[in-house]
């Protein structure tokens, strides 16, 4: 091991390893599972691995984990039911890149359109639109999250004369509410809008509706035209890392026309992380579909624990149906500070990922009633 | 250690383990450094690492290394004359995002501009360029890879009435030409041209001409807005990574225009990669400006030495001076997939990474003398 | 005759002669007449016809009939009520064209004009918008077929910024709906928008509706701007044609914004058959107002007798007042193929031409009814 | 056969035919071939034929004609090299469809694309591109009738930040001047513009200069995007029609984007002339490969007759190599009418086609000998 020399080097490195370690403890206000081992994989951070360009592609560059990162969209793929043969994706740097694409091959189908997306939506999808110089306008939503249906009517109503691109969150980022994409389709054949593209953000969600019955969830199953999941989310990854998929007839029509610049890469990055593809992959094959779905299941079982130990020491506290989001009236600095908490004008959020146990909760639960008892 | 149940799963990591050892013997073709050892970092892959948004905030997610980062990001900013105290940057997911940050912020400066770009460009500058719908236009390219100077001054003087955004190369992909900002920006005075952006994609020679005397090189000095350079190239990087620097000033603005949408942070991503600081602090610490300088001074013999190498087989060869890339005849397909060159019509590249000593030059040539024998 | 010299050609012929013969004995779901005989006309073929440019200016190329044509549209312009002196127009190669010519006008007139059409419009509208260029609006069409008036009236309102072009149906495509122009435009006056343009296809209506007193129909008569009216549809023709008529004042301004071109030819083809122009001729002759009045009203008849004779096998038809399309409950696919039926979801329509009698109509029936007995 | 029933009716027809007749002796300025039988085609106008849609695509209307024409197409794309499986084509109403199509094509690839064409291009392109809302520039023409390569360089320089849509013709209408596709190609490399359309608007030597070795052609194996053949020019007809050919993969990608409009037919017309094909089919089987090369070699001849007899009368006339056109001092106005001719200011053209032979090349050159004799 190549250790750097200086001894200061080193006791830096110790002590934000420290530090790193006791932020663990209290991590609750982010959907980012830290619980995860990929140490058998670490050998492989030897190699200057990239998997650069397209992954269905053969590439001169041969240190790369192409086919295990084709392995990984497949899985996917078939988890999101996207249409056999026709599909086509990648494994990005996060959340954001694979809305980036998502909104990139909505604009290049329809060069005029209108991008719709509620109020409830991560800040970073309107830097991206800024980005791609595209026109949108921001929709209401409901308490819950979901978009308010009847101010997306009314303005796609008065929109009509430009395609519209939606940009539903299958789970929003502060309340996990999610945008029923049957309404908004019905709404569109309503409105006799016969031409149109949904993108869908399942960042989280992504990865925990499809395991659970009964739950709303949408994907190309529903006629969606492409999505974005993250993968250091609820999987769990020491680098932020996700997947964009999306029809392939679609996705063809960009490489087309970017062909001309010597090319069918299509991605938004060049030098792509070979790394990521591995981490996903072994998650997918430590556990299954089965041991995610129970995962889910027990977070889902602990969120509404959540809810009521919250409540019993007289903090407000609600989360949606199905959600793994706990929803509670905004603590005071100290415990937002403490317990890494989001928060959004009077209300902060506990994720219950996989890595917050009882425990946990009712460890924050007491902070929450001393704070209670204080302020009495 | 978490080991993957199945045999077969551990099996596929061990071949594909295997297959990167044996690649990476004759990994000759890209400009991607393989001699490195990190292994001290691995402990920080147990957790979430994640510099969310504007490495200079302050952030609710406690699980990062903007600390590190921002002493990488203020190294690079000492070593490439960024203005103290205007400058702004963060660690990217690759050169690609660099460059794609560096003319973003230009269009925000200038909405209307053009952007002029030589022939020689990456690939992944037009795609860029259509992602972000700017117009733009390529500019010839000399035999040396450099922008042909002579097209660049009659295109500008056509287009005189939009504010001009020069997309330089220090250090093209396929031959390390440089392009001479001094003489573009006489060029552009000459003009009387007012405002015009200038970004540069230093995304190897950011790492190598600094450290070399009298070696042509443009940065923040000479009066450049931005630059991006790539930390898996030179220094070597499990991951792709890099750095984009830029006139804080210029950022503040983009900042400003974008507060409309609630957030201040103008990075393109939005979760970041928290481990490539890690990385690229650990190069530095480790080698320092002095260890770099005498890299690049062996790469540079190693690359005059292998041009000698390759004529005295009688194969065609040259380079650039200051460059450790070096050109040669393209060889055939069994000696290009072999040591990965990466090819440009009749030629392919060989570049002189710290990990191609005079023993791979030699094996390099003596299959291309092989090949000479078997032609005649 | 020449005839082709090998015998396998020669047998293609007859086989695909035999093969037309065959097919037109069931052709029942579209709206083209078969009942034609213009062998008369035949000896015209010897020569190379064409009816170069503007039907109403001379021409140096000889061999043509527009003094045939211009006879054609003076008959049409009378029956459809042009205001003498003021209209114009030709002979072209369908529908289509009819309707991609009043779109055009339309658009030169109104250059950001907003385009409004009905759900129950044929698709070749929404492709002749696109290669226009034209801003669109689908509106809501009604059971019936006919377009939605509240839906319009809402859309109109929105838009009042932007001058209305309204592409009315007469005759919609699957359920012959006729779009009320008199309502529109008192939803135009309502809304007091000065300047507007309707265009109305009549396909087939054209030809149908001026014989039946007290049908719908709306013409020049009550301020539309221009038309089209297909030659193959009701009188019937061997190969596709049409009449294309507008308001002359509006096709001089055309004429007058093209004439930097060299020219004041408005057709959208150059070169024109000559040979269609005949053979409308040839119809009007042969049958003038009086024949079409009394095969019209035996289509009627035949149409009234058709819904019962469905019916009374127990399947499900309707059609529109003064409709010689027959609505009906989509038929399995062998009698669809059969009667080369168009389909719409769940319904499917014959159209009783003049050459679908009673005896076609009681066959079909009869189909039907043994379809119905076998599914019980 | 049915009659007209009015004597007055027989009358116009009988007249009108004996007219075409006598025109039919005398008609020498343009580029249609009169010398045809097509007789043992005259059954299948019994029947509303109709090739609805694309021509590779099923049809629930029965009587057409597709599989000929699929035929037809698949000959001329054998003739002009289009690439095995990546073409598409129909067949058009003449070679102004077949333009519009070509440059819609080159719209929908590049929507800010600009079109370079020459002064000698036909006026219905400038028409097309009006009615296509497509930037274009007029380039100055060389005195063959050939584009100026120096205009169209300078005029491309000054516009490289938008994509170039070249529109060359092979073989003007007034002189059969043919545009350099290899020169244009070698200029757009020189100038370093990665991205452009190549359409060649090859009405008439589309079927000549394929047959002449060592003519200037240019098909798909020279790199061009799409074509446009006339049918009623050389191969002669008694209906206008021709041939369009594109890359099917950018026809594709047409196909996709009017997909969302419900239909993938991109054809201009809606309902398409079944009896064209056949026609072409025809005269395909007729004379084949062979049969047109003798007939062009026969022209070619005769077109170098025609030169020498008109100087040998002293009328000035020349002719590019290879071409078919005479161009020559403007005779009075009693000589162009009765040989029709075409003029262009100071300038007539005789086309040289397959019924001028020399028998009415010297009745013509006797006219000119004649009307010198007088002004003297």
């Amino acid at each position: 091991m190549a250790r750097t020399k200086s001894v200061g080097s080193r006791d830096r490195l110790d002590r934000l390893y420290k530090d790193c370690c006791e932020q663990s403890d209290t991590f609750a206000g982010y959907p980012c599972n830290t619980d995860f081992d990929y140490s058998e994989l670490f050998r492989f951070l030897d190699f200057p691995l990239n998997n650069v360009g397209d992954p269905f592609n053969p590439c001169s560059y041969h240190l790369h984990t192409r086919e295990i990162e084709r392995e990984v969209l497949q899985w996917f793929a078939d988890l999101l039911h996207a249409p056999e043969g026709d599909w086509w994706g990648y494994v990005t740097n996060g959340g954001t890149e694979g809305n980036l694409y998502g909104l990139y091959l909505a604009r290049e189908l329809h060069p005029r359109g209108m991008v719709y997306f509620s109020q409830d939506t991560h800040y970073s999808v309107s830097k991206n639109l800024r980005l791609l110089r595209m026109p949108h306008i921001m929709i209401k939503s409901q308490l819950s999250g979901e978009i308010d249906y009847e101010d997306l009517r009314e303005t796609l109503r008065i929109h009509r004369d430009v395609p519209p691109i939606v940009f539903a969150n299958i789970g929003t980022t502060m309340k996990e509410g999610v945008d029923r994409v049957d309404l908004i389709q019905e709404m569109l054949d309503g409105l006799a809008i016969p031409s149109y593209y949904i993108h869908c953000d399942m960042a989280l969600c992504g990865m925990t509706l499809p395991f659970i019955d009964g739950a709303p969830f949408f994907d190309f199953a529903d006629g969606i035209h492409s999505l974005s999941i993250s993968g250091h989310k609820f999987i769990g990854s020491p680098v932020p890392c996700g997947v964009a998929l999306a029809l392939k007839r679609n996705v063809d029509l960009i490489a087309r026309s970017i062909e001309y610049v010597g090319t069918l890469d299509t991605t938004i990055s060049g030098s792509r992380n070979g790394f990521s593809p591995l981490i996903l992959w072994h998650a997918i094959k430590m556990k299954g579909k089965r041991g995610f779905r129970s995962e889910v299941a027990r977070c889902i079982g602990n969120a509404r624990y959540a809810v009521e130990r919250f409540e019993s020491v007289g903090w407000k506290a609600w989360r949606n149906p199905h959600s793994i989001t706990v929803v509670l009236e905004r603590p005071p600095a100290r415990i937002l500070d403490k317990w890494q908490l989001a928060v959004q004008e009077s209300t902060a959020h506990v994720i219950v990922m996989p890595h917050i146990d009882r425990e946990k909760i009712d460890a924050l639960a007491e902070d929450l009633e001393r704070c209670r008892n204080e302020a009495n």
